[in-house]
């Protein structure tokens, strides 16, 4: 039984990163996604919101499951009996940064396996920020995020507003 | 009649934005310089300053106009009746953020087009956070900057050292 | 009046193009399509082909005409009275030649200028080279180029097979 | 039951072709490495020839075939009864083809999935061109090759060397 | 005689680092390690600490001597004598960066040379940042870091933790 | 004393191989360029034409020769005494080809350093292929090689022309 991990930190959860994890899906006997806890940058969704998030969307899929880690990744996936890191390439793409994550992975344990799949070409240019910043302004982000977050993202900043709002 | 808009920081404006800018110019019937407010980063120079420096050193162009916005961008460039956006290129280049921006903007308003224009080889090393390093450590920036923005820098970092200065 | 040259070899015209062509129909007054002649690698089609293949495909577009040239680039688009070169990036692009070749271009001719625009996100992968090497195998390239090249590149492929059966 | 398709020109197979054959026969129940014909440039080794010495160097590996093909590559896979391309990438990168090539292939056949595999750091630098290039001007190979790729490499320029000799 | 600088922020010195020193002292007659101090991040390691960490682990190359300085590199290298300005550039690279940066240099100062040397490829994933990120979430930095900089790490994540202890 | 080694195919020698030439020979105690023989690709100019061309304009650099090859460029530079490898990057660059070639020399004779320089940022577009291409179709190539060549490239081509000529 091969068992794969999509580590990340999904803040939020964009229909890019869902399309990754149905074609990981198909390719492995059980997906982990795990939501990486031990990030310097402040978050915009608690851990609790992205897990949550990522259960409501990913509820379809039998052979998926949803946590969260404050290790390092790699020791995280050993723990869990994986050989496989899952991450998904943009055509316009992170390919640097993710490459260099993976050698260095790679030198901390090299019985797990980073294996690249690509992005849905409709989804090269979504990212987490980007939909951060779009419905910061007020935009649109229905077709960019699965139902369930563009409701989160609008409630998050019209609250954010409203403090904005009161505290002038 | 053709608008364009230069979105962008500008914080400040380089001789390689003036270099766009004058393309541009060239290119379109109405070029609208539009300062983008709404940057996480605190910048070094207000909105107000930044918008008198872009009017000083555009002063000669008759079709260009200086503004500042604070909604999404292209949100910004549909109210003001223009197609184009525009963005410089540098020949060492930092493409692959522009590109992702500009399919982002496009699934948002696919009938606002992004033109790409290469900056002047002579500049392909200028950024603004690049021109604010040099004069922090007091290095000259004539050459790099049009004059009233160099002035500005000066005066800028003067205070700074002087308040260090004082509170030690 | 602005005219604009898209010159290229359009061995042949793709789905891709021809996305390109219908955007800078909009930005700019007139529109050249121009088959450049002095390519060395030996065509698949020759000029006459590519052109009729061209006009046959851009039938609807009022202000944009096909052409041929044997010049320099540069100097077919100055004889033509054209201020601007039109080239499409693909979201995973081949920028840098691009690039190199549009910084060729200005020291040869400063007072025309490249504007870059970006190719549809559904076309990302679309070359023409990419095409004949799937018609060439006798796979299908419906969707990926106009219905007039899907029918040349199909009989263009049967004859070859034809002649090789004849040699052989 | 997962089949994975490695496709490849392999003229010849190089040690970090065998890394990669190694890494993916761990990741799926069986990989068939599999030789294109189509190539339009004259190859070093006949078709034969690259099948032998592929099956002479992966002999160990019990989920692992070789075989050839002259259609689409996703043609081949299906036929095959596979759901993955597995295809290398060095630290070094040809990334960019890669993912036109892996785009166009999704495009013609979605239900095949390609996934990208790092090589060894140390093979980072390699390439058949790399290895024959050397080769034909008299370098070591070994380290860079199997030893039944190096002997017939070397077996290969040696009589070139005399036809070239005994023409002159 | 020719003396270069090696500026960088050495925060902690790396492996990658080391490899790139001695590379370069076999170039050069002499070579300043050149520590900045005009990080605006703020650093894990004091400038103090960086240099001694960096004359730890360099007492063995007698034509290398360990700096801080805090104006524009070129001005420091002028200030030194220096010709020649060495940036490690990584397999899997930064190269843009490098590469703005040392034509902003050479604008500031034509006289002073950038050199770029190849870090070997064992250490192509290797960054003071990645180095730090594994040292905090407890995992080995042996082999990727010299031996006296992985115990400072220890000792000041150890110090962390207890702190974070103590807080809660 | 540090000898270092340019090696190039140099068809022909432009004005960014001179600028990696003066900067070269200013870092190194004698710089010997190197011609390659062993091209598959068929030149414009004769081994021959290339040396004196290239002695034509060093003339004016005392530690500087020339001289042509057909070994692996790591065996030549080894048999000249040489440390160094010199190869120039341009600020829209080549750069992966380069690293790759760098690290396979470093694979086959690690004593031997490859350094990269940059070309100056007006020579950023130049390339022989560029300038063949344009000197082929009549452009101007003054400004862009060395008039040697320049009087060189306009002979070769009006004898191109007249022999096409005579053929029709």
């Amino acid at each position: 039984m091969k068992i794969a991990v999509y580590p990340g930190s999904f803040d939020p959860v964009t229909n890019g990163h869902l399309d990754v994890i149905e074609r990981a899906a198909r390719l492995f006997d059980h997906l982990i996604i795990a939501v990486a806890q031990n990030q310097a940058k402040t978050p915009l969704f608690s851990v609790e919101e992205r897990l949550d998030m990522l259960r409501a969307c990913t509820r379809h899929l039998v052979n998926v499951s949803v946590d969260s880690y404050s290790s390092l990744t790699v020791e995280y996936a050993r723990s869990k009996g994986a050989e496989v890191l899952v991450r998904g390439l943009r055509a316009v793409s992170d390919f640097e940064n993710e490459f260099l994550m993976a050698l260095m992975n790679r030198k901390m344990e090299p019985a797990i396996e980073t294996v690249f799949m690509m992005t849905s070409n409709q989804y090269a240019f979504l990212s987490s920020s980007a939909v951060k910043e779009v419905a910061s302004l007020g935009g649109q982000v229905e077709g960019l995020v699965p139902p369930v977050v563009a409701a989160a993202l609008k409630q998050k900043f019209a609250s954010h507003q409203q403090n904005q709002r009161l505290r002038s």
